[in-house]
């Protein structure tokens, strides 16, 4: 064996000894599975607009973009999302990647040249942390959902600054005090960039997200990313924002210029999703009174868990392994759920991560409770 | 406005005054331009095999994997696509990515655990640069295809390297002396990591790359990463290489970890993309016969233009001015290539960017052809 793969094995035993070895567990389509692990809030990967919309694009365009979106990569699908992203947003303009993690990488590089700090909420997500790498600007981590502290990081420092937040936390569901930080961000002239991917279809007028729930839309100061993955049921990345920043993007957004536009069929697919999302408040309805059902049992059941401020629940578990075996268990039953452990928690607790799908059926969903109580440790 | 924007509204002027602001020129469904600007090499992007395949994945699967691959993003088509990949590429095993861009992040950053060094060589592709970034292991930058400089490079460095190219690189279309490369890295205990977005469907037996072109298939020391978005008509990358490297990323991968899966029906589509391109030798036939054909007519018109390694042939243009205005011309008469100008190319001179696609009707490839050679400068 090679002398480098030596050493990749001696990794990798490393890690199986801290139990941190991760499988890949594919699924079938259309499987029995109930999912309260993935991130299709509002059902709508399957919905029939949705797999229409994609199937009409896929048969016009064909399957790729073919390009960049600067080369032979931009179509009218893609500029028809572009629209109708940013009116629900309440944004002057956004634009589409092919990624969320590729979307957080260009908007954070992307304000660097204007800015002399960048700073980042401790459980801030993987993509933002690699931006704050890749941008070569000072980064300064705050106490999670701190205003209090982003606020005396500010007032150290005489440049201007950005500060970087998710609205609804990926781990925990928890919300991020969007409010109070814009109040700390445009009283001290920094932007504050708003990673909306778990908040998107589900918080605001209309889904229109944690940004515009929180009274920002619109804002010339504040900048959104977003996936088109969750409750969108899709793939892709969306930045929105100002018209003059995502000019900015488009003639200096690395992950953009380079890389090949998201396929057709995916973007009309999204657009459909949007459209759907938009109306969908009685799928909104069911998430949330799921989301409150969920923490209510779990709490009876002696596991402190937060009602949701969206579509996560995060429930406390007694150690890695009993995590692990929960899960486990809830997998040989049919329901499909989170593990987490660290070093992938922020805070370095294991717990299950369970998600609220309202397209799952009622009955399933009940019954998906009753197994996760059941295997409880 | 806004402070910020003020400032990044100078930006753009500054940007505007040296022409290099970006347009974005959307395209519709069934357009009759003819394309000489994308990479759908093999024309396979609207190939009835390649949309039914990704027809049937949407009807089964819904649009998106609703999760990341280690949670519920995994599905029998990825795996399959999977499979199909590391058996025509030599390589023990593949991994998928949503992007080519994320692929080259999560390969770069994979080896940095195992080597001291990277070289890497002076064109090579803007994610792999960020890869670099991203890896904070040193990076030397070679002379682009000087193995002899890699030598030197790794001679100086007393511990474990890894060296970085492109087999066909992307602006210019040449090829990479591979052979001579491994010759250097495998004496010296160096990795060798190959881009092969350019040659992939292109090169090679099968058209299975440039890596298996020069006879590195299913070397221990080398490894491949290509995107699903040229040659194979669809979107998305992959990484190939020893089975023991694949696990690493999936353990400890960012860009793959943190990442919703690639759509079910876009890895569906791909995979039916590989079984045609495969046993696609008339189309690789045409190709390069086109191609070596444009250099041809190229020459002849006093533009000193190579024949392409694969499909990418780069035609040097007076200046940047004279590029934009023939590139214009083109698209005004219904033809697209490629315009790269400074600093958009490795090495500050402008040109056209043509690209070859064997799914261009022969008649309509012709008329391209003499439009461009009528706009010529």
């Amino acid at each position: 064996m090679a002398d480098w793969l030596e050493e990749i094995g001696r990794l990798a035993r490393e890690r199986a000894k801290a139990g941190l070895t991760r499988q890949l567990r594919p699924r079938s389509a259309g499987g029995a599975v109930v999912d309260l692990a993935g991130n299709d809030y509002l059902g709508l990967s399957d919905h029939p607009r949705v797999v229409d919309g994609a199937r009409q694009a896929l048969a016009a365009y064909g399957l790729g973009a073919t390009g960049s979106r600067l080369v032979r990569g931009s179509t009218d699908a893609h500029t028809a999302l572009e629209d109708a992203l940013a009116g629900w947003l309440g944004a002057e303009a956004a634009l589409v990647f092919s990624s969320g993690y590729l979307a957080n990488l260009a908007v954070v590089r992307a304000v660097a040249p204007v800015c002399d700090l960048i700073v980042s909420d401790a459980y801030n997500h993987a993509s933002l942390i690699d931006g704050c790498r890749i941008a070569g600007t000072p980064v300064r981590v705050a106490p999670h959902n701190d205003p209090a502290a982003v606020a005396a990081l500010l007032d150290a420092h005489p440049g201007r600054a950005a500060v970087i937040t998710e609205s609804v936390f990926s781990v925990d569901g928890d919300l991020a005090p969007l409010t109070a930080l814009h109040a700390v961000t445009s009283a001290r002239g920094a932007l504050l960039i708003v990673d909306d991917a778990h908040a998107l279809g589900l918080l605001g007028p209309h889904g229109s997200g944690g940004v515009t729930a929180a009274g920002l839309a619109g804002q010339p100061d504040v900048i959104i990313t977003a996936t088109l993955s969750k409750a969108l049921g899709g793939a892709g990345g969306v930045v929105a924002g100002p018209a003059a920043f995502i000019g900015h993007l488009v003639d200096t957004g690395r992950t953009f210029i380079y890389d090949t536009a998201p396929p057709p069929a995916v973007v009309a697919g999204v657009l459909a999703a949007v459209e759907v999302a938009q109306a969908a408040d009685d799928r909104r309805a069911v998430l949330f009174r799921r989301g409150k059902l969920i923490a209510a049992r779990m709490r009876d059941a002696g596991f402190p868990t937060r009602d949701p401020a969206a579509g996560v629940l995060s429930v406390p578990a007694p150690g890695p392994e009993a995590a692990v075996a929960w899960a486990a268990n809830c997998r040989d039953r049919g329901v499909a759920v989170g593990c987490f452990r660290p070093p992938s928690t922020p805070d370095g607790s294991s717990r299950l991560r369970l998600t609220v799908n309202a397209g799952v059926a009622e009955e399933a969903f009940a019954r998906a409770l009753t197994v996760i109580l059941e295997c409880a440790p």
